[in-house]
């Protein structure tokens, strides 16, 4: 969360590229002095507890994650798992799953002293700002948002958990009083209730709540390796489609080389024309942390089959310390808990006095 | 709560005149250990925080939670102000309604030695269980509930809280693992959603949940003293037509006196022909602990006007006491919020480790 999109099954929170500096995102003089916390910004964001995340989460979201943990100083990132439960979960995949994700966004370079790391199921606050805020959310407001429209339609039914998750996603950024929250264009609506219902609390109970900005930018959306056409996804039933994180030096060199391409055998970057080669060049870029103009270029005089060796050695060379980091961490689940409940603490010591201030105004106490 | 219904804008939980044996509704041989708490059952009801009593609500639930005491082995009374806000309320209002209604539960009778008397919104187990069970509950499962189907009509449209309120309802009662909720009948369909629930929980994540079953009985109602046609209700227009359990004996005497009757001057009970005469010797024999017929017969040669001034006695008689007692519990409402931090502590220590146990099964932690 929190503004998750549906990728094929899996759901995860689109991020963007490169950010705009945060200043510009920040208020003007008319900004009153409680809507930012002090210092200047705080960034929320949410991943489902999807398990491990493949290539297209971690250049999409989890290097965003990194990057912004130096540009705001406080960041707050949950490990959805009660956005993860609107879709049937077994319960002991769930929970292997939420250990996997802490790995993984801890090898990727989320730091739990820069950032409060926590579970969203476990601070409690969220559930209950979630039912405060459902009494400030009409039903039809929620009838066309992305969340209940794709998932609904595909199941012919949708839970209550379906229809209400972006009510839970408003919550978990203003529980923290959240600034910013980095969102691809597909979910601006789903924060623009979050905005609606900070307004509307305002409005109702006075000034508590920052209205929550977009940290929107150009996407980096990394393609499907048989099928460019689509996005990388976790749930892709072609097992050569998807490169996990912690797949083997030898399994990323066999999926990157049977990757779909064309018959031209020159490497350009032409997302319309040559989608599968131009998702090449975007992943080199991205791993070997190039423009993408340099990649063409070190392309230079390479068939596409070429390309690809040398396409496979840069995400061979990103991802090794990341596997080798998450399989190190996976065999102490204990610390894992331990990294986990630490930022449940610091979690709660954001949201307790929030909810707490929330509950007088209402009247509840 | 659990199963409130609307009485002309006031809502309150619907209850029972007279019980069968609590024994008939307990599980027989076929029931599973977990699926009662040891000793015997536990009830669960809970009343939305609408101010002082009338007479009504005293005769119909106040009693009943005062009578259950003795009845069942564990009782739990909540409070519910988390289902109070799926309607506008003025905070200070509902602040002071929660206290007000502390009052009058604790001298209707309800001791907070032998029933743990609680506010709902400070126990976060409830929201935290409503958010699970909201995931197990399809959308068009609410679509018809009685709760819905009122209320957003009259308004035109409800909010989000409104709609999945029938939910929270189910987690209050489950929360606690009750076996047994004192309902109206026209709540035995938010009854039947706590059951729905408990199996569904049940089923996939196993055995946890006894379903949860309906006290019903022959229910006494008190009418309107100005339309007997319709039931007393806070919300009335006419001040004639409700008896607060606070009113003064002159207030009483008046309200008795000016109450609708007909051209008969005979006493008999007649609920159909002579509602206006039949409510006042519902009345009379509630208050009075009498049978129906008994008061009838108290009523013989008097004609209607000198029968109110016995009721009205009767009335004045019951109520002085709990008038008095309110009067002294609200000029302390420090000691108040002493007996609902009380009932917090013991609703926790109850709530706390069955959403612990959901937690695990739902793989959460």
């Amino acid at each position: 969360m929190a503004l998750p999109v549906r990728t094929n099954g899996t759901y995860l929170f689109k991020f963007i590229q490169k950010f705009r500096s945060p200043k510009r995102f920040f208020c003007s003089g008319a900004c009153s002095e409680n809507k930012e916390p002090p210092g200047g910004g705080r960034v929320f964001s949410g991943i489902q507890p999807t398990g491990v995340p493949h290539l297209g989460n971690y250049l999409g979201a989890l290097e965003t994650w990194v990057t912004l943990q130096n540009q705001y100083p406080s960041v707050v990132y949950s490990i959805v798992d009660l956005h993860s439960i609107t879709q049937p979960q077994e319960p002991p995949q769930l929970r292997s799953s939420i250990l996997d994700m802490a790995a993984s966004l801890l090898a990727c370079g989320v730091d739990p002293e820069r950032s409060v790391l926590f579970q969203q199921s476990q601070v409690s606050e969220h559930a209950e700002l979630s039912w405060i805020l459902g009494c400030l959310t009409s039903m039809p407001r929620l009838r066309h948002l992305p969340q209940w429209k794709m998932k609904s339609k595909q199941k012919n039914e949708g839970s209550v958990g379906l229809y209400t998750y972006p009510v839970l996603q408003a919550a978990d950024i203003l529980l923290y009083r959240s600034t910013h929250v980095p969102v691809g264009e597909d979910q601006v609506q789903h924060l623009e209730l979050a905005q609606d219902l900070a307004r509307i609390f305002n409005g109702r109970y006075g000034e508590l709540f920052p209205e929550p900005r977009a940290l929107l930018s150009a996407t980096r959306k990394v393609k499907s390796l048989r099928d460019p056409s689509s996005k990388m996804s976790k749930s892709d039933p072609h097992a050569m489609a998807t490169i996990s994180i912690t797949d083997s030096p030898d399994d990323i060199a066999l999926k990157v080389r049977r990757a779909v391409t064309d018959f031209t055998s020159e490497v350009t970057f032409d997302p319309e024309a040559r989608p599968g080669v131009s998702n090449l060049v975007t992943i080199h870029a991205a791993v070997a942390r190039i423009s993408v103009d340099e990649a063409v270029s070190q392309a230079r005089g390479l068939d596409t089959g070429t390309y690809k060796t040398l396409v496979s050695d840069a995400v061979i060379q990103r991802l090794t310390p990341i596997r080798e980091e998450i399989q190190r961490l996976r065999m102490d689940p204990a610390h894992l808990e331990g990294v986990l409940a630490l930022g449940t603490r610091r979690a709660r010591e954001l949201a307790a006095p929030v909810l707490r201030e929330v509950r007088q105004r209402v009247g509840l106490s």
